[in-house]
């Protein structure tokens, strides 16, 4: 991860625009842990957008209410993409594909957080860039062209990946940082008081204990498959060969 | 911080219903921290609640809607109090604090996030109990008869606090592992990909740059009086005494 300097993207004085990618079956921590740190920057808004603006719950059944649609979004300087269950199918929507693709031309940043980032390989867009995701699906990577990285936040010119869930808080201050500078990115840190203290040091695949790794890869087994299957779709659609 | 236990507090065969209070002018993040790693527990269910089920918004306009109002709450294991700028008129607000006041003689834990503690406080539940709260607010403890106690989670019998915004995730995975034996906590860091890498390393007043604490104070210091000012007046109330 690179490059947060002592000024940002964007001029103080200018507006930031965020627009937020909501969808049945999310999960919303990948969208509310950023949401908390990018909404403290200064001079910035947010908006959370759909096909409509009909409420959606997520995963475990939080109601997330759009605040626009598609075709309502302000024009933005960052998209953030976050990840969940409900990403397996629209992977193959070209209305969220074509809003994703469009919107990558004009952003100055575009932000994933766990499996946002195979929505967002699923454009084509990552085809030849270093990438990460959820722990249960870097393998998935490359089906889009993607060269996995194993960092909790990898960048590649304009696309930020955090991994998995919790890793988009990570994510979202480095991003406050590239957009406004250091300064601010420090300043959210501490407004969110991030000194984290996981309590039992088992978050990422290498620290957890091989039995409670075990247990949770089966207990995942049924959804990574399915998501392998459309991965697999995809990479023929986006001409990608892996040998496997 | 003490006692997650091989076995939890509750049998896994049998239901746990968790209440979180929403309101207007929340920080989202002090509920959706704790939601992530709470409504992946086995057997569990999760209910926003409020007055009533119009939507509100958060102290940056992250819209969330209830899932039913006080009256129509489900027996429950768990209150989450969130916190935010909003807790400081639910301080006074007896409809806000008879509930709580209520859950609290039938809860196994009630837990607070963030300036959650606070409201808590004045309930005066917290009486002679040992707490803590967001860094900017734990001087604001002791009008409530609380001891302030320097650590990210702190729990005094059925009582729990987390102390600021990303602290609840903290103390969800520990209030999980509290309820369903420490497995289950294990299993959700996992989950969670909770293996965080603060950008910064300045995310509590004891790591950051006296500079930086300066100017975040500075930032903070008319929401701190106006929270100070309704701490001496529920003090009074309480009947706690404060040497100042």
């Amino acid at each position: 991860m690179t490059n947060a300097s002592a000024s940002g993207l964007v001029p103080d004085d200018q507006p930031i625009q965020i627009g937020a990618i909501v969808y049945p079956n999310m999960d919303q921590m990948d969208l509310t842990g950023p949401f908390a740190a990018l909404s403290r920057l200064p001079n910035t808004t947010f908006q959370l957008l759909w096909k409509n603006t009909q409420p959606v719950r997520d995963f475990h059944g939080f109601q997330i209410t759009p605040d626009a649609s598609f075709a309502d979004a302000k024009p933005m300087e960052v998209l953030l993409v976050p990840g969940g269950p409900g990403q397996n199918e629209l992977m193959e929507d070209e209305e969220v594909l074509g809003f994703i693709r469009a919107q990558s031309e004009r952003v100055k940043i575009l932000f994933t957080v766990c499996t946002g980032s195979l929505l967002l390989g699923a454009t084509g867009l990552l085809k030849g860039r270093r990438a990460t995701s959820y722990w249960r699906t870097t393998h998935l990577l490359k089906y889009f062209g993607a060269e996995y990285v194993n960092e909790r936040v990898v960048a590649d010119g304009k696309f930020v990946n955090a991994a998995g869930l919790t890793a988009g808080i990570d994510g979202a201050i480095r991003v406050a940082a590239m957009l406004r500078g250091e300064e601010a990115g420090k300043r959210i840190e501490l407004d969110l008081q991030y000194a984290p203290e996981p309590p039992f040091n088992c978050g990422s695949p290498d620290k957890a204990p091989a039995e409670l790794l075990a247990i949770s890869k089966q207990a995942g087994a049924d959804l990574t498959a399915r998501r392998l299957v459309v991965a697999k779709r995809v990479a023929t659609k986006l001409g990608v060969r892996v040998d496997d």
